[in-house]
């Protein structure tokens, strides 16, 4: 009978009724649980198929929702979701108006913290745990579960540094499966993979060197042997860290050999394992692509130059470097702080160094983009993937505060390509030699020109810095547009019957901002619209009221643009109606106007 | 015969003139130089002081500037400097058009990397390294040379991280003198002076850990085993580590007995070494003593306030609730992202947390600020002490960027007092239970109201959040300011014959924005400027831009606020003179326009 105990679990107090030997059952209907929906509905599947035994233990030792359980990314959390009133409602896991396909404290007092970027973890728990502590609630436990991957980021490091000094009552979870979305690197997880091995278990133990109570390395897919650890951990007061291993993908045999694709598979057959592929015939490459190819084109002609990314070769495509260049293509894990001063050391000495970080991650790099790239004006070139709405991912990952963060750095130029051929016509012309830094922004999927890698692929144009381009002359309205979005402007104008009203250009570079063209826009056009897939408050359009200021220019101008509220997830095209700047939307502004 | 070495050297090339046993006798000139001028002009002292050995001995046995030295954090890098051609005017230290406080890249070919932040060092230098490689610079040295304050942050493990996997020739210098600018602290600390004190020399050696060839602790002082130790390091290829110990302030005996205050004692005794405390009589408090003396007054009151500082407890005056209620204030060290996101945990228990950190270094934790705090709307209350112009630190120091980087994001209050009772009261107000963070920017140094203390510390006054206040009515302009720059347009104000047309209005709460006022200043004066001292890209300015454009006013806006560039060292005064935001400037702006 299939579902047997699962369909009677509500929550951790259900779970809790069942007896210890009932529970390898409960890990196998939860596991099919997670694959019959996620193969039908797409999601994240390897890390929660990881760690379904952890889960099932944690809130079966730990009296959850009162002791406070923090998982780290979260992309782990389907079980815990599942096990925690959202059982009913998972099939509506990342869509809009579903649950988030991460911990959220709004959606359940299971969630004790949102997350989505990695390595917070430790810090959120021990605020916690301190908390806890000086309201004498002694008994109260503290965990943060976290990966192999993410305790490398510096973040974590800080927090059990912190945390190694402390009384508190915190359990630290580290969950090594020797990746994240990409293989785990580094000289810590070369540590870790000697512990585990053996070759390493006594002598130099960082952790124990931190001050904690170090346990481990345990299997962590032995239910019976989780509990009966986790128990022990319980008694002990103060800082603790328990070593669990466990393999991504668990009991999904493609998922297991195959840990990158199955990350996030999308659909799936759920009972071979295979992968539904999407016909890719007449599609447009993904941007991603754009960036992998030009680069690795670009760098098999130019020996100097670098590609970096922070833990994303498969999601920035910089893997296609990485296979044919490796000495030149550097995963350096999950360190974006170190990823941009690592740049900049580089680019000192000359070196023509292309950084791939995702939009939403570069927040965690702000002050080396500022302090060690941008004030030394050395000509690191940013490519800022997954730039303005992503979709799925929702709040924690959209890439739309950019424009607003870099537009008041100094010496930075920040360029947002319109399509694939504008991508990589940047790319070339930013190793031709920049005198500044640049940031490149590009959206995360796929573009709008099918025939690219045919057509327009290799056929490099150089850039001229700062000049926009007219797509569209008009008479009264103009349309002022950056990036990807622009291709919204050009197929609304194509349904607007006052079409001929209006122009259209397309403001690529953000900064510096092309001066003579908005002298001749603001004396042409009486109203100036202008669009980004950013934040209204201080992003693209605000620079063009700055300008108008500056000028005396008196025009009506229209800002459109992410507004000031956190946008959740859903489809690109259903956040774009939300913030109104789909094609519909358009459309009819423009018409109306 | 004073200064017989030290006057012949204007290069390393010169000191490698010399023979080994000379080189004590120029320690002893190098110090006596530092202290001289130092003690005259103002700087930082401790730390240059504790690494005169160390620098020699670096220039003494590499071949600078071919071999690459990078200084972390840069405080120590006087006797640096003045080895590196710049022993002739080290007496502009600091000054406008002077030599910085820190390496600068434009400055001199020996600094191979501009510092400030702290912990950058080792991502920059590994950096250089791996270029120097790439380009079959096999023999060439990459020096970097970081406190154990500094390594214990995040950045600096990342780097470290990376470091112990690859081949770079990169050599890593523990400057281990247990303290940055107030004494180290966490697991990190306690694990170094262990190893000090011989107590764990061999087992659980962190660094080793990280794959790097460890050698030490050895004595800092002693010049003729650091150099014999550097020239068998030179030799071996790979990452190396070197754990020296020193002690800050060496050789000036109150410098090494108190060395929080001696790290930048201002102006003393030279032979003496007694510092020369200015009358304090009638002068305004600093805004750092309002906040600590707010603070610990409030949590007196109130058991569920907490304070952290990441590193700053002196700077800060986090340190007199750290005095007097320890269990409740913490020093996490350098480690700003964690501080953020501990703060956010407490505040999920119920806690009301102060996180105090310096305008420039939340840079370091933007993305916990919009990740871990906004978007969950956690009550937590940062104060951004060192906003606006810093002065003498410099362009890596000042914290104009807040007002941009923070604006763009959601749930956030943003509040700049104008004075000593608008900063003691809005530390008040948010206490009381605010829906939303909050940011409280004030600058460094002194307020403007010399009773502060006796006439209104304790009487506190809840703020209306988001409401401005008109200071005084006009005619024709409005200035909006924010901040503590209202001062300078007050004090204009009473210089300018106009003055009974110009009304200024204090914009404080620079978000949420007092729409009604707005629409009555937009309706009322023909001519508005707004003045802060952030960038004028994206800031204040920027947000009333967009108000008037959403509400379609015409009026003219003239946006003051530093320009877009990178501003250097100098006093207050001249720097707000460059920017014009200065009175004098002021004055004349509102005379004539």
């Amino acid at each position: 009978m299939k579902s047997n105990l699962l369909s009677n679990i509500n929550n951790p107090a259900d779970l809790r009724l069942l007896d210890e030997t009932q529970l390898p059952q409960l890990a196998k209907e939860l596991r099919d649980f997670i694959i019959d929906i996620v193969s039908v509905k797409e999601g994240h599947l390897g890390a929660s198929l990881g760690v379904i035994e952890l889960t099932i233990a944690l809130h079966y030792v730990f009296n959850t929702p009162e002791d406070l359980l923090v998982w780290d990314v979260g992309h782990q959390a389907y079980g815990h979701k599942i096990l925690t009133e959202r059982k009913e409602n998972f099939d509506t896991n990342r869509q809009l108006g579903g649950i988030s396909g991460f911990p959220k404290r709004s959606e359940s007092i299971y969630d004790t913290f949102g997350v989505g970027h990695s390595s917070t973890s430790i810090s959120a728990a021990l605020g916690m745990a301190i908390a806890s502590h000086l309201k004498g609630e002694t008994d109260k436990q503290h965990i943060a579960v976290i990966g192999d991957a993410s305790i490398a980021s510096g973040m974590a490091f800080e927090g059990l540094n912190h945390a190694g000094v402390t009384d508190a009552n915190l359990l630290v979870i580290l969950n090594d499966n020797a990746i994240g979305i990409d293989p785990s690197v580094g000289a810590l997880k070369k540590y870790l993979t000697a512990v585990k091995e053996g070759k390493n278990p006594k002598k130099n133990n960082m952790i124990k060197s931190l001050n904690f109570d170090y346990s481990g390395p345990i299997d962590g897919h032995d239910l019976i042997g989780l509990i009966k650890e986790l128990n022990r951990l319980k008694k002990i007061k103060g800082p603790k860290f328990l070593h669990i291993v466990t393999t991504k993908g668990k009991g999904l045999q493609q998922a297991e050999e195959n840990q990158v694709k199955y990350h996030a598979p999308g659909k799936f057959d759920a009972s071979t394992g295979e992968i539904l592929l999407k016909s890719e015939e007449n599609q447009p490459p993904k941007y991603q692509d754009v960036f992998g190819l030009t680069l690795l084109d670009l760098a098999k002609k130019n020996p100097k130059i670098i590609g970096i990314t922070p833990a994303m070769p498969s999601g920035s495509s910089l893997k296609f470097m990485m296979d044919e260049i490796p000495e030149r293509a550097f995963d350096v894990g999950i360190a974006e702080q170190h990823a941009v001063t690592l740049a900049a050391g580089m680019a000192t000495q000359g070196m023509i160094v292309y950084c791939n970080i995702y939009s939403t991650f570069l927040q965690r790099a702000y002050d080396q983009v500022i302090h060690d790239v941008a004030l030394q004006n050395l000509p690191v070139i940013f490519c800022l993937d997954r730039a303005g709405l992503v979709g799925e991912d929702g709040a924690t990952h959209h890439g739309v505060f950019d424009i607003a963060y870099l537009r008041s750095i100094p010496n930075l130029i920040i360029y947002a390509p319109i399509n694939e051929i504008a991508l990589q016509d940047i790319l070339y012309t930013a190793q031709l030699g920049l005198d500044h830094p640049i940031a490149i922004r590009y959206p995360r999927g796929k573009g709008v020109l099918p025939n690219w890698k045919v057509e327009n692929f290799g056929h490099y144009k150089n850039i001229v810095i700062g000049a926009a381009n007219c797509l569209k002359k008009g008479t009264k309205k103009a349309v002022l547009s950056t990036g990807t979005i622009g291709n919204n402007v050009i197929a609304a104008l194509n349904e607007c019957s006052n079409a001929s009203e209006i122009a259209h250009y397309d403001f690529s570079f953000i900064k510096p901002l092309d001066y003579n063209a908005l002298q001749e826009i603001f004396n042409t056009y009486e109203t100036i619209f202008t669009i980004e897939d950013g934040t209204i408050n201080g992003g693209f359009g605000s620079a063009i009221l700055e300008f108008a200021a500056a000028n005396n220019f008196t025009n009506s101008v229209k800002i459109l643009g992410i507004p000031d509220t956190f946008i959740e997830h859903g489809t690109v095209l259903e956040l774009q109606q939300l913030c109104k700047i789909d094609v519909k939307n358009l459309t009819k502004l423009f018409s109306n106007h």
